[in-house]
Formats: structure tokens, sequence, C-alpha cells
């Protein structure tokens, strides 16, 4: 059986252990057709070449979490293929435009191993980053993720925790991003709103709602390359608790994303996201409603863009967003209810009002 | 709540109100790749290069309904996101092919308003033109929507009916969209008949038939950035009285006219929709049938192209085209069984034999 | 009823026919993204532009199961829209790689007839080709289909039974594919194993599985415009013995072959389909899993290249690959159990260790 894989167990992982993830992809103008068919993403900066162009950029980037859903898959069959569930993000920076026609590789170092006290699994950190063709950093994140052993009995590494931070620095982000009189998104977009114009603490419930089909979710996981099997594989999930194939939790950070156009409709793109967890599981046939509330404003040293640091919750099957409640994050997890599926700290670049 | 959108409701239009609807669009290859894969067209003119080519084009347009659906996607945030029912088009008129990588921005204008004797609703008519990135008209559409008013005491304006066209006349449509031996397109279907051969009065039963699945049409409503809730919300339709999501009506024109290649070969494009309504709602798991009839051929004054006004109806669940009926349209509106779905009255442009 | 089309029947077809198939077909990027979406295609020469470039390319081209799916569609309406059923194929020979934006004319000549003695139906061979817009054939293939009847009584041509080669002699296999240091390919994927690594008889099992969704075998037979009628009318398959429509038995094929990525990873494309067979009907909510034996190892005269003939079985609806049985084919045909779905005989390219 020399040629079945069959993907890294805890104990083979080993401090510093580096990974370039097989293999490198190029993503293009299908993928993005792909992306908004599979999401209903209307983000301005990437629906029109001419809003891309109002924002100083040459040619229309494509959206960012096709790239994190894209550099995530590649990480899946070396890292997570034998995952028992993916527990957080840290530290995930947008640190460039990813194009047409450009190709993305991927690499991932442990930075952290804790091996469970039943001794049938433990939690790898890893952190993975995304380059293009021109050895340009796109994207970098960590993220952590409990894995099984293949033998309980197997030695493991020793324990090291990596420091994790609660959120992304406004000095670490990318902010050279934007060139032009980036105000001019609102002429696209008809609604005046800017960076200016959102408070601390505001709350927005997004209008709208948006069932997941089967379908959705297998093409956009292919689509990104991941091959964990909770995914793709609905005979044997079909004798696991949720009798059915998980939705992969990237596609719903997506749809979230896309959800959250109505309110944030001037957003510029995704600078980081600071954490996020999934907090329930999401089946075909859920309906994934979402709301978000301004955490935080942070200046980026420009005179065009400002930071504005979110927390969107993602719930399943409720009436409306207004049904949603942000309880605190106080010792870092959130209490929710069992129909909230998505727990998620970004931070986006909006432009500000002209000086 | 100051930013959670809840669109227009009745009472908020006013004749001669415009919008410039959020955000243009830049479609592309990928689009259409979508299309076909959503749609099965298998039209000539745009499923190779070298077709177009012999149609006199220097590059592959892209698909009629691709631009329409898109275009019409656009303006659903403003018009039709609190919509009761889409009652009608009117002057649907193609007025320039889109290439890929074109970028469509879409504007309406209120031409009617008619508040329903119930105070709950009115009509609303809406006059929307898409133009290119060059300012280029490609598309115009009249449409008129039931919506829904927010208040039902809120005072609307005065009635307004606006003149409507039952057909489009020949001298309105785009001529000059062929400038080549078009009868060559005959080489590729391997299929004769031309302008010449169909007669009016004349009946088509399509082969084939399609069952619609719930990704297929939320996927190309997505891809369209159509935004209507009835298509995407399973949890809230699941309390209305047909249990589940709506097929986007323009999703069921798509099909049919992919349907209708079979007997209707060498059409090149479409010219115009002269009218058409949405007969009964359409659900994942229906499969749609459609026959068209030929009501009149239009002289085009070109040596080219002929028009054939052709009434396509579309049913769903039923054995075979065969069992598709053609009531009259005597008053305007057809009686039909409760298994039609479209009644579709259009002109397309096909090649006349040459002189 | 002039042009309500019905396609062939048994009796309409003769020795040395030629079919130019409706019509020519451009694939570009947005249908190679599609093809990843819909069956999780990370064959490394598509993945990536970067790693054609490794394999001595100056573009990525098209996978060879998309060319063959797009090509094989479109001699569906013409051989295949009354078939019972696919029989087989032999001697599909891939000729030349195939890139966006290329165009595929599909001819056929029918080279074996044969009636069965029920008179209800009898047996079509054809030989097909895919032709690019230079005019170079890019793929041959050999398929047999049983075709009705439209007429018991009609009287149909002598039998002809062409001569079929069991196994694509090396000789006839296109060499001059790859000019670079193929080798470089095993950096991107991280694997090591190449032509001189694997062994006659040596079986690997995929450890991958995948359930179909009806969305996606409904968008990927319509991306080859294939319009056989049992994958997409629902409403007349619901009263057949399976009661609903078939998948297409392509779409098992490229779910198969992009599982078997995992033991397979250097795999460059596919040379040849020696032979194979739908084995049973695949539906909606099967799940897909798949092992392979390597029959031969070939020497194709060249230091860069090897070959290796394949024999991948795929199953459905079972624990896990190490289920699958790899009976002899003795006499032509297997015994296989009810839960296989293919029984596929092929040849790849694959790296050799440099000299």
């Amino acid at each position: 059986m020399g040629k079945s894989r069959s993907g890294n167990y805890f104990e083979d992982f080993r401090m510093g252990m580096r990974m370039r993830h097989a293999t490198p992809r190029t993503l293009t103008e299908g993928d993005r057709s792909l992306y908004i068919g599979l999401t209903g993403s209307r983000a301005a900066l990437y629906t029109a070449a001419t809003n891309a162009g109002l924002a100083g950029l040459e040619r229309r980037p494509l959206e960012d979490l096709l790239v994190f859903n894209t550099a995530f898959g590649k990480t899946v069959p070396d890292i997570s293929l034998n995952a028992v569930a993916n527990l957080g993000y840290s530290d995930v920076r947008f640190l460039a435009h990813v194009y047409a026609d450009d190709t993305l590789a991927v690499e991932s170092e442990v930075i952290g191993l804790k091996e469970n006290s039943n001794r049938k699994s433990g939690v790898v950190y890893v952190r993975s980053t995304a380059t293009n063709q021109s050895g340009l950093d796109v994207l970098t994140w960590i993220r952590w993720v409990m894995v099984h052993k293949r033998d309980p009995a197997a030695p493991c590494a020793a324990t090291v925790i990596p420091p994790l931070v609660p959120v992304v620095a406004p000095s670490r982000l990318a902010r050279h991003l934007y060139t032009a009189s980036v105000q001019d998104i609102c002429m696209t977009t008809g609604v005046t709103d800017l960076w200016d114009d959102y408070e601390v603490g505001e709350r927005i419930d997004h209008c709208a709602a948006m069932t997941v089909n089967d379908s959705d979710h297998s093409i956009a996981t292919r689509l990104y390359q991941n091959t964990a099997k909770a995914h793709f594989d609905g005979f044997v999930m079909a004798s696991t608790p949720g009798g059915q194939r998980l939705v992969y939790g990237g596609h719903i950070i997506s749809i979230c994303k896309a959800l959250s156009y109505d309110g944030l409709e001037n957003a510029l793109s995704i600078l980081a996201v600071n954490g996020g967890s999934h907090v329930n599981p999401t089946y075909a046939g859920d309906t994934i409603s979402c709301a978000t509330m301004v955490l935080d404003k942070l200046d980026l040293a420009s005179d065009k863009i400002g930071g504005l640091r979110l927390r969107t919750i993602g719930a399943k099957n409720i009436r409306g967003a207004a049904e949603i409640e942000f309880h605190s994050l106080e010792g870092g997890r959130a209490e929710h209810r069992s129909n909230v599926v998505l727990d998620l700290d970004y931070t986006i670049a909006i432009p500000r009002i002209a000086q």
C-alpha cells in the first residue's frame, strides 16, 4: 500500500517543520465568476474593472476570500486531512492584491503543538503564507486545528503554545493598496457612508439571507482544491452525529461577507482577520443570516482610507438578522446559541471623507 | 438601524425618479462558461469564436440573456427587493453586442405608478437601460412590478400608466449587427432552415426537457447579482404557500431559449422581447419543456438577416412539448393551465437565403 | 412537425456515414475553472501555469477529460440522442494539448453496425475525431452505443463489426508533448514517485471519496453541451427503473481521475483510453470511491517520460477504496459487484527518473 496516501497525523508533526503544499494554483477570471455565482458577492472593487480603476488600480483584483480559501485549501492535504475540527484563525493579513492569472504557492510552518490529555489527538498551530509568481507574499495566517493521532500510544513532541495576538495592530496592516481618490467608489454604490460615518458599537443587520445547497458548497470547496473528507464523503458522513456532509467553514465566511454588502457598501477590501471561529456546523439546506458590529475605527495614517474592525456573527434558520445576539468575548470565546455558525473578527479598508 | 437597508417600498417611488444601480459589472469568459453550464445553451453565435467569425464579428459576443439577466439583476435592490410579483416586460431591445471584459452600468427611470385599491401595494413601471464602458447603450427595457407598501396609510403619487407597445416595430430593431455572409452559420449547425423556411403559424415542439436543481437557479441568480429574497431565503419561503424558494423567472427564460435550439438552430441573436409573463412559479425539481410558434416574419431591410417573431411557451412536468397549448392572446393575456410557467413573445435575427 | 428534431434512430445509420457535429466549441479559462469546481481535479500540469512551464509548455493546457467530455458531448445529438446505453470505448488517443481559446470541431464516421436480434435496437460503432482551429487533430476515439429503432420493422444495414484493439500500442501514443525536465513536477507535488517507482500489479487505494449532487452532474453535462435526455429530464426518468436522472458516465470518469491524484501525483496527462465501461448507473447522492492497478509499464522511447497502463475501478457507497475487487478481464468483461460503476483501462504519461 506504498502509494495509498493517508495524510499527517498528530504524531507526525514537529516544531519548525516546513511544508511546501501541492501544488501552486493559477487563479483566473473563471474562478472569479464562480466565486460570484457561489457566494453572491457584490463587493464594488471586484465587481467591475471600472470600479477598480476608481480606486487607483490598473486591473480588477480577485476577491480576498477567493484568495484566502484557495490558499487555505492548499494546506489541507498536509495539515488537516485527519482533522477533528478547525479551531481558530489568528493574524490573517492580506498583504497584496491578487489578479487573474497570478499563481499562488503556499507554504506552512508548524509553530505550536499540544497533545490532548486523552492522547487520541492534539492541536497543531501553523503559520501559512501564500506567495505569488513574483515571490511577493500576498497572504499570511495562523490557524490551529485539532488532528487525530494514528496511534494513541505514539510519542509526541513537547507542548509549545505560540504567542497569538488578539487583533492585528494597524501598523501591521497593508496600507499601500489604494492610490486614488477612493471616495469615487460611492458613485458606483449609490451609498455615501464612509469611514467617518461608522461609529464604534454601531450594529448593522444585513437584510438578506442565503440558503446553502449541496452543490454550492461542494463546488466551492472543490474550486479551492480543499480535500477535507467531511465536506465530500456523504456516505461516511451519514453515520456521523450530523448525518451529512459539513459545509466548509470558509464558504460560510464568504457568504456572510457577501451578505454584509448591504450596510457596508463602500468597503474596499479585507486587511486582516483578527480571529474567528466556526461555532456550530452548517449543513446543506441551512439558511444563513448575519449581523455586524463595529468594534473599532482604525487610523491608517492615510487621508484616503481608514480601517474598521468588525465583528460579524452568522446564524442559521432565523427569521432575520435582528435575532442575532452579540455576547461578550470576555475570556476569548463568546457564549453562543446553537444556531450561531460563525463569529468573525476582521478589519476592512474603507474610504474616508476627502479632507 | 441606520445602515440596515430595506429597499424601496411603493410609496418611495415618484414619477421621473432616476436610479443609477449599484454597481457596474464586468462580464468575462468565466461568466459565459457558467451561463453554458447553467442553461445548456448551444446557440451557434456564442458557442465558438469561429462561428462568430462566420457572422462577421471580430470576437464572440456574450449571450443575450446573460446580458439581460445581469442588467436585470442590477435593478433588483432598488426596484423589486420588496416586490410581490414581476408582472411583465415590454419593449426590450438588444441594441449592441456585449463582449467579454465589457462593463455594464444600468440606470432606471420610473415611468408609471398605480397604487392598488387595497392600498397595500402598487405597480411600478420602469424603463431601464444598460450601457457599456464606452457609453454605448446595449440593452433597454420596460418592466412593471407589484411592490409592497411599507405603510398602507402612506400617500402615493397619482396614477400614471405609461403607453406600452405590444410589439417592437421592425424599424426600432438593431439591424447593423451582422456584416458577413451569415448563411455560413448553417455549415456549423448542419441544419439548412433559414428565415425563408419558417412559416407564420408554424409550431415547433422542442425535443428536450430540463429539470431545474436548487443549485442551478441559485448559482445563476447569484451570478446576476440579483438579490430578490424569494430566490435565496429558503427558511422564510418555507412558510409561504409554495413552501420553498422560487426559481428566478429569468433563469426559466434562459432554459427555454436553450431548449429552443432544436428547431431554431440557425437563430443568430435576440433582437427584442415584445412581452412576456411568468405565468406560474417554478420550483427546484420541476422539469421544463417548451414549444414555439412563429407569430410573424419581419423584413429587416437586409439581404442577410430577417426577423422571426416567436411565441415560446414553457411548461413544467409534462410528457413532452406536444402537450403545450397555444391559447389566444386576445385581451393581452392568455388563459393557461397551471403547469405553464412562461409565455414569451420575442423577435430573433436569423439568416436569409442568399439572394 | 417539420422542425421538431428527434435525432437518429438505428435504421438511420449507414456504414461510412460521416457527420460534422454541431457546432464547434471554443473552450476557455472559464471552462477550466468549472471543471475544477465540478470534479475537484488537482492534476499538476493543469493547476498552475508555473507547473506547465516546468513541463516545457508555454501555456497551461486544458485538462484531457474536459476536452474528451466536450468533444463527446458534440456527438450526442447525432449519435446517441436515442441511445439505450453507451457500451464501450476503444482506441481513445489524446494527440495534442488543447489550450484556452482553442476551438474544437468534431466529426464522426460510422464504422460498424449490428442490429439486435429483437429488432428493437442495434449497436452503432463510430470513430470520432476532434480538430482544433488550426486543423490539428487533438483527440480521436471509437465508441459503440446501443440505439433504439424508430420502427422495429425498418430494414437495417448489414452487420459489420469493426476490428477493435484491446490496448493502444506505445508506438501509436503521442510522445512529443513534453520538452523539458518534467521531473521538476515533483517539486510542486512534494511526492517523488516517478515512472520507475511503479510496479506492474501494484495497487493504489485512493484515499478520498466524492458524493455526486444533482447540480454537479447537470452543470458538467450542460457545460459539455451533451443533450442526452437521461441526464436532464427528471420527469420522464421518474418512471424508469432507476426512478431518477442518470449521472453522465463521463462525469464519473472525471471524478475518478480527480480522486486518483492521491497516489499518482506526478502523472502528467492521459495519452490513451484503451477501453472502459460504465458497469452500473450512478445517481445523485451516490458517493464514488476508486482504486487503481498498474497493468503495464510502457517504454515510450523517451528519457523524459514513460507510460503507465492503469486500470481504475470506481464504486459507489462503500466504506473505502480497499473494498474494491479487481476481477480478471478474461473474455473482455469482468464480473463486477452491483456497486461498481466504472472499469477504465487507460495510459498516462509520467516523468522518468533523470538518466
